[in-house]
């Protein structure tokens, strides 16, 4: 039975089109974005927010968030609100990460980063704003959704950007640069609450949007961990094997600041095998979910598929 | 009848014992704080947040949201998470403000800024990850209240904090500097962003909190305008005429800085009349509550009084 399901959901899989379906949603999550910060006085702090949250991006965090109340029965307008929340945090983090004192990066997306062109007085600011703004917009936008839940979703992103989530890894990743002798658990541990807490944040608050049991939470919190960290390796394999022009931020920049990464570890073939493992785990904890778990089943595959 | 109400009112004022009432409650605050953060790997970033969560303060903002909820026959338990919530913002707050990139300060309540203590880096993690447990801190341990009455507060204190409120103050503040044509009006666009905006919401979200009706919440907004403009007016002038031992960190940095301040349109006298006014007309708003607003009555008085 389960083998049968899990074979027709393969099938589906492979039938769906993942690249419309990316187009469309991306598209309404665009405009959604587009809607969430307008420009109102002082207009310098509105734009460098607007800066950055529309500057492009895959928009997969929101689309993830989406995609997993819809498969749960629940509807994009109950899940939009959090998931353009999710986007601007994960902005905010793109924005402090950049910044003089942390990664000193000048570019992101092909474009400037946001102290190059507003000042690190500013981007600090537009980072606290959007950070603060998540939350608003979660609590003022989310309709048709019991309140109870709402307040478990704001739980549940603030607990994955804080310093046991996000902050978290980020300080082990700043205290960890240069050394050489960093373990791959302190690797693991950075890479889950670095990027991992967010992206699971982004499932798992979908899935509470839209009334998900503790069993629908366990299976969809164990595939965002996989998917989290299989997009990890595949960023850091990235790293050394695309170009500038490919990745519109700085290339080969993991070597020469001697991070550790999955292939300074695995190599860089071993670490695509582990990023499909990865994938296939994941993958696996959606068959009982059927036909309704192709777009996070396609979602899966395009992480370890994409080259940029 | 409101006259006599009035009166009654300023004698048990006058009477109340305010310093013993703040020592309760600051000691009752800091108890919930300690607690509050604990630390654990990595220990960087929770020693950090507690370095200057737990930098000591008067605690006013906790303390005006605890009197907000009583004062409305809510309890303090209600109103704890909130108020710590809102003093590790305005912690969040301090610890970026004195960042190099905005007002490069190296002492704050005679102890070094985080960022001297712990690095650029480190700090700017540290605010966002205060900001951040404030609204899962609110969202997880707020008992005995609706969980619309919370998701109200989270609404009302990021929208106090974010670009439409702190942030906000912030930018303009930063863009006012070194600038000889200040208008008042700006000045008070600053303040009212800058520091009023997140007194009103710890009024407020007291008042949320232990369900206030609209009137109640109308007359409590414009008593914690009227404070918190005062607060600024005093804080300004307590810059030219107390000493840096006095105040706890470097004085006379506005006159240094060139900065807009309401003596610099008013003079000293003219401002500490403007601050008692507006202190009065904030008690005025309490009228009608009777003696239970006694604490309210008392903090207002406290703030024009203070000499550091």
């Amino acid at each position: 039975m389960t083998s049968s399901v899990g074979h027709d959901q393969e099938q589906a899989t492979r039938r769906f089109d993942l690249a419309r379906y990316l187009e469309a949603r991306q598209a309404q999550v665009e405009a959604a974005l587009e809607q969430s910060v307008t420009v109102t006085y002082p207009e310098t702090i509105y734009e460098s927010m607007r800066y950055s949250l529309l500057a492009g991006g895959k928009r997969l965090r929101p689309i993830l968030c989406l995609a997993t109340c819809e498969l749960l029965g629940g509807t994009l307008e109950m899940a939009m609100p959090t998931a353009c929340a999710l986007e601007m945090i994960h902005t905010m983090s793109l924005i402090h990460d950049d910044l003089p004192a942390m990664d000193n990066d000048d570019y992101r997306r092909g474009k400037l980063t946001n102290h190059k062109v507003y000042g690190e007085d500013i981007a600090i600011l537009a980072g606290d704003g959007l950070l603060t703004y998540a939350f608003e917009f979660i609590a003022t936008r989310t309709q048709q959704v019991p309140a109870e839940r709402v307040l478990q979703v704001i739980a549940m992103v603030s607990r994955a950007v804080g310093a046991a989530g996000l902050v978290g890894g980020q300080v082990v990743d700043l205290e960890s640069e240069g050394q050489s002798d960093v373990s791959l658990e302190t690797l693991n541990f950075i890479h889950r609450h670095k990027t991992g807490a967010l992206l699971e944040a982004c499932v798992l608050s979908g899935a509470v949007l839209a009334g998900a049991t503790d069993a629908e939470r366990q299976r969809l919190s164990r595939y965002a961990q996989n998917i989290g960290l299989a997009f990890q390796i595949i960023d850091d394999v990235l790293d050394i094997t695309a170009t500038q022009e490919e990745l519109g931020k700085t290339a080969g920049k993991d070597i020469q600041a001697q991070k550790a990464t999955y292939p300074s570890f695995w190599g860089i073939e071993e670490s695509k095998r582990q990023a499909s493992q990865l994938v296939a785990d994941a993958k696996a904890e959606l068959a009982p979910f059927g036909e309704a778990a192709v777009p996070l089943m396609a979602l899966a595959d395009y992480i370890t598929a994409r080259t940029h």
